[in-house]
């Protein structure tokens, strides 16, 4: 998918919104254990209660990961019946890869042929050639970690370059910018620093940032907004836990249904805010 | 396994090889293309070749992943046969994973309960709770990127601080050694860059380097051992390429056994000189 078709999704939807498939078989109800694939079954659900509400969603591969080739299994099912039954929906695999040229080149193959993704989440601390051979597939993305928000992002990502001034996820945005283009490259930006969207916007002022964190982990929209949207929108905001677990019992995916329609109805406002629909 | 138990391994076998079980299903001998599972039967006859040479095994995972669900089910039989056949070895996830808290968690999960690993390779670029829940299982290691051998390491692990002139590699070293200890920490160090082995040396004198990059990507085990090595060897170098695809025939195994052999006559002499065993 190329922006100007993501940006006519949003349009249309009136929704920035990225539901986060973070699929726990401990946190699934009941009733669905019994179902041959719980995990799939429960995903499925959640897509069709969800989906008129969101332009991407964004499966945690850690969490199909942890049921070993079973998980995988359920996670080719979910991208099949995504692909199958919403074909309009930006696909993102959040599974923060990154390796040397010709292992990344394997998940790259892995995530956009075996599993056809739109996008994969991308570590950028091995550089350009970890990078690149997720970039050479036409209309899929790197999203890239510049600054993310949970608490270890202090460790290095605020690390002052000598040289430069600058901290290292800006260092990040700048060297990798000129890798690719804003057709072929996100960056993931933790909502909890909203502030620093402002500055990571005069870098990299027409790409898409992916920012969690807003929810759960404490970030607001519409600071989010106000500080990061351009033009094209240029912002997927993800929800998982406060969607996809909105309730437990059998009217979970109702009550997931509902709390999508709740948060694209603020996304609405704020699109509508910047004259973008 | 425990710090102990490794050295005592690398003593018996007079050997720090560990073989990298790259396996790429386009490059396997032709005759195995028709077994049930192609990559496992590869695997099977590599391990039984070359294990008494070897103390430790690396799956890179991507090589597997690449091959969805079927991919995972082949991992996990590798996993289980090395586990059943041969308990003595170090086995190491090729993963490089990393992600916030809960994530990680369900990583190691999948690495350290799903599957049976030692040890899995971690990305620092999250921080220390990106890094922290592989450490919670005892007798199991991460092993963080350090200075990788790719290209593109100097994109990012070159850039030095302001505050401490040290680099960003240098960084990650000092900060992360105060995580765990040399009981649960080693660290990625690319061979190409063997200069720097003796400043590494010096930040982290106890802990075992995992050094890829020997053979293929051109570094020299010599120069490896003499900067690298300590008192409880502290090495592990990895082949991937120049053992397992010594020869694509019928015969391939034991012209794999034959590389893995040479290579460890080699590190037999270089324990010897240290006076090692």
């Amino acid at each position: 998918m190329n922006q100007q078709k993501l940006f006519g999704q949003i349009q249309k939807k009136r929704s920035f919104l990225c539901v986060g498939l973070d699929t726990d078989i401990l946190k699934i109800p009941a009733h669905l254990l019994e179902s041959p694939d719980p995990v799939f079954s429960f995903n499925r659900e959640i897509i069709d209660a969800t989906a008129q509400y969101t332009v991407a969603y964004k499966p945690n591969i850690a969490f199909y990961e942890s049921l070993g080739w079973q998980g995988w299994q359920s996670l080719e099912k979910t991208v099949d019946y995504i692909r199958k039954n919403h074909p309009e929906i930006f696909l993102i695999a959040d599974a923060k890869r990154g390796d040397i040229g010709n292992t990344s080149g394997l998940y790259a193959r892995a995530f956009f042929e075996k599993l056809d993704f739109d996008a994969v989440t991308v570590a950028p601390y091995m550089g350009e050639d970890s990078v690149k051979p997720f970039m050479a597939y036409p209309e899929r993305w790197v999203i890239l970690l510049a600054l993310t928000s949970n608490k270890g992002a202090s460790d290095f990502q605020f690390l002052k370059d000598e040289a430069s001034g600058d901290c290292l996820f800006e260092k990040v945005l700048k060297i990798s910018r000129e890798w690719g283009s804003a057709e072929n490259m996100m960056y993931v930006v933790g909502a909890t620093k909203a502030e620093k969207l402002k500055e990571i916007r005069r870098i990299v002022p027409d790409h898409f940032l992916l920012v969690p964190g807003v929810g759960a982990q404490g970030g607001s929209l519409q600071e989010v907004a106000r500080n990061g949207m351009n033009q094209k929108c240029g912002l997927l905001v993800n929800s998982s836990r406060g969607i996809i677990y909105a309730s437990s019992d059998t009217g979970f995916a109702d009550k997931a249904g509902e709390a999508a329609h709740e948060v694209q109805r603020e996304m609405e406002l704020l699109l509508r805010e910047k004259g973008l629909i």
